[in-house]
C-alpha cells in the first residue's frame, strides 16, 4: 500500500487523480490533500478519503476549513508553508505535485529533498528549476514519474531500449483548435474559440497553451530534465486525433510509441502504481476504422513553439521568464485584455529584454520570474 | 564479436542478413553459411563472407561447389546432414534460421537443442513443433529471437511491461493486394496480382500468403509459442500503410506499437546484435505527412485467417496440416493449377479430413505433414 499526498487535489489532474485513487483501494491510500481556494470541494474530498492532513493554499481559509472538518480527526494546514509540510512530510511516500503554476515549485522541491516519488504534474518545476531539481533528486534517491500524458508516452516506450540508444523523443502535439487556420485567422481569435479543445478536456491555462502551441514548448523544457536529453534530440509532430501520445526513436530506426485515448487517468495511474501496470475500468482504444495523421510543427503561425525552444537553449533563468510572461500573457487574454496573436510577441518582447542569470538557485528563479511578470504588464501597457 | 550461420542465405531473408552483415563488421562474423540451389550466388557470398563452412541442400552440387571454393580453406557439406552439422556446430553461437518451408525445421531445432541464440525466420519451426522447440529451449538455454517484422515489432513492445501485464498482442496485416476487392472480385485473382504486394518485396510464397492472409494466420500460431500466451489473446487488426509493425496492449489499457519503414534489415540487424541497438544506414521513417488507418480483419473473404486460428485451437498435428496444405496449395497456384479463391477452400477439406495426433513430436509432425501433402493433392484432384 503506498500512501500518497494530492498536492492540488481541487483542480483538473488532482480531482481525476482522486478518481483514479477511488479505484486504486488496496494500492494507494490517499493520506494527504493540499487545495489552493476551493474550500467546499477540498472539505468533500477529505471528508471521501479521510486522509491524515489537508492543506489550503489561502490562509485567509483555515478557520473555514477547519470548521468544515470539526470531529473528522483530519489535521488541517494552511499556506504555502502547510503545502510544503505535507509535500515534505512523513504521511507520504509519493506526492502528486497537481499545483498550477509557480506555486507548485516549493512544495515539489521539498518532496523531491524528502527522497519521495514525485508523480510530476506541474510544469513550471522542471521547466524553471530542472538542473536544480535533478541535483537535489540525485542527492536524496528521489524518482520523479511522469504524469503529463506526453511524457508518460515517453517514459513508457524508453523502455525497449537502453538509454544510450535513444535518438530522439518525438513528442506529439494536437495542434490545438487553430491547427489548419489561415495566420490572418488567427488575429480574430476569440477567448471562447481558444477554450475549445478538440481532444482533451483541461483547465483554460493548459487549454490556451494548447492553442498557441506554447504547452509543448513547455513540454520540450521539461522533457530535458525529465529524461537528460539534449534539446536538439527532442522534436514536436503534430498528430490532431491525440491517439499517438508521444514516440521514441532509436538509433536503429525503431519508433516506438505509446497509443490510447486521450484520458489523463491512465497516466496518473501509471505514475500511482508505477512500476505495475493495473487493469482498469475506463474505455479502451479500438484502433479499427481509426486514421491517423502527422504533421511538421508551423512555429510561424506558432511562435510559442520556437520561442520555448530558444529560452532553453539559452538556459538560465530565460525559462523561468518565458513561463511567467507566458502566464501573465494568458490571464490578460482569457480577461480579453490581449489579442491571442500579441501572447507570443509580447512574450518575445519580455525575452529580449532579460538579462540572463546563468546560475539557477530558487533565488533566481523566483527574482525572474517577479521581473517577468512585471515586466510583461510592462510591455502589454506600452501597447 | 558474435559469430553467425546464416541457413538460407541465398533466399530473400538470407540476402538481406548479409546486407546487414556487411555493415556489421566488428559486431558479427559470418562463420557459416547454408543455401538450397543457387550455386553461383552461395559460391559468391563465401567468397565474400569467408566462412569456416558452407553447406549446399542439394547433394548433386556438392562437387560443383566444391571446386567453386577450390583454395579458399572454406570446408563444403551437403544435404541435410550438412546443414545440420552447421546448425549445431561450434562455428557459430547464433544461427540465423531463414530456410523456407518444413526443410527449415530439422537444422533449426538442432541448433535449438546446441542452446545457441536463434534468429528465427523460418515459420514452421513453431507453426509445427511449437511445443517441442519450448522445450528443447528450456532445456538448452538457446534464446529465440524473431525476425519477422512483426513478431520483432511485439518482442520491442513487450519490453514496456512485465509478462502478466499483457493483455493482448496485436499483429497488424497490411491486408496484402486484394483487401479492397470483393468476394467475386477474388475469383478472378490472377498469379502476377497474387505477387504485387503493395509494401513488402518478399519472396513468392510468402507474398501469396500475404495475400489469402495466410502469412498472418502463419504468425498468430508462431507468436503463441514465440510469447507463451493463448492464442485468444493474440488479435489481427489490419494496417494497409505496414508502418506500424505490431502493438501491445497492457492491462492498463496503454498500447505500445513499433514503427518503422518495412524494411526487413531492421528486425535482422535487432536480432543479430540483441540485446543492443545499434546505429543503421538506411532510409528512416517520417512520420510527417503519413497518415495510418486501421481496419478490422474480414475473415469472411480471407478464410485462411479463421483456419489458422481453427488449426491453433485444435493444436497437436493440425497446425502441420495447415501449413502443408497451404504449401501445396500455393504451389498450385502459383503454376496456374488451382485457383486463388479454392487455396483456403483446399485447406478446410485437408483440415477437415485429418485425424488429429495430439502428441507432437518430430515423427508425428514429418507424419502429418507427408499425409496432408498427399491429401493436398489429393482433394486437387478431384475437382
Amino acid at each position: 500500500m503506498r500512501t500518497v499526498a494530492v498536492l492540488g487535489s481541487t483542480g483538473s489532474i488532482g480531482r481525476q487523480a482522486l478518481e483514479v485513487a477511488e479505484i486504486l483501494t488496496g494500492e494507494i491510500k490517499v493520506t494527504a490533500l493540499a487545495g489552493g481556494r476551493n474550500i467546499e470541494l477540498l472539505a468533500a474530498q477529505a471528508k471521501k478519503f479521510h486522509p491524515n492532513v489537508v492543506a489550503i493554499a489561502a490562509k485567509e481559509q483555515y478557520q473555514a476549513l477547519k470548521l468544515a472538518l470539526t470531529g473528522t480527526g483530519i489535521k488541517v494546514l494552511a499556506g504555502e508553508e502547510g503545502i510544503t509540510e505535507i509535500a515534505a512530510g512523513p504521511d507520504s511516500q509519493m506526492v502528486l505535485a497537481a499545483i498550477v503554476g509557480i506555486a507548485g515549485l516549493k512544495p515539489t522541491l521539498a518532496a523531491v529533498k524528502a527522497g519521495k516519488y514525485i508523480a510530476l504534474a506541474n510544469k513550471e518545476t522542471l521547466v524553471t528549476a530542472g538542473s536544480v531539481v535533478r541535483q537535489e533528486a540525485a542527492k536524496s534517491g528521489a524518482d520523479i514519474l511522469p504524469v503529463d500524458s506526453e511524457h508518460s508516452a515517453i517514459w513508457q516506450c524508453l523502455r525497449a531500449g537502453r538509454r544510450e540508444e535513444v535518438e530522439n523523443l518525438i513528442l506529439t502535439a494536437s495542434g490545438g483548435p487553430f491547427r489548419t487556420w489561415a495566420a490572418h485567422e488567427l488575429m480574430q481569435v476569440t477567448v471562447q474559440e481558444a477554450l475549445s479543445h478538440p481532444n482533451w478536456k483541461m483547465g483554460p491555462k493548459i487549454t490556451v497553451d494548447s492553442a498557441t502551441m506554447m504547452n509543448k514548448g513547455l513540454e520540450i523544457l521539461e522533457a530535458r530534465w525529465l529524461f537528460d536529453i539534449p534539446l536538439a534530440q527532442i522534436q514536436v509532430l503534430i498528430h490532431p486525433e491525440s491517439v499517438v501520445h508521444s514516440l521514441v526513436e532509436f538509433v536503429d530506426g525503431a519508433i516506438i510509441g505509446q497509443l490510447g485515448l486521450p484520458d489523463m487517468r491512465l497516466p496518473i495511474q501509471l505514475a500511482f502504481t508505477y512500476p505495475a501496470r493495473l487493469k482498469t475500468p475506463w474505455p479502451r482504444l479500438q484502433l479499427a476504422e481509426r486514421t491517423l495523421t502527422f504533421e511538421e510543427p508551423d512555429t510561424k503561425r506558432f511562435p510559442c513553439l520556437r520561442l520555448a525552444r530558444e529560452a532553453g537553449e539559452k538556459g538560465g533563468t530565460a525559462p523561468t521568464v518565458l513561463n511567467a510572461a507566458n502566464e501573465v500573457a494568458v490571464t490578460n487574454f482569457l480577461s480579453g485584455q490581449l489579442a491571442f496573436v500579441d501572447i507570443p510577441k509580447v512574450i518575445e518582447e519580455v525575452l529580449a529584454a532579460h538579462e540572463l542569470m546563468g546560475d539557477v538557485t530558487l533565488e533566481t528563479i523566483f527574482f525572474a520570474d517577479e521581473w517577468a511578470r512585471d515586466q510583461t504588464r510592462r510591455v502589454m501597457h506600452k501597447e
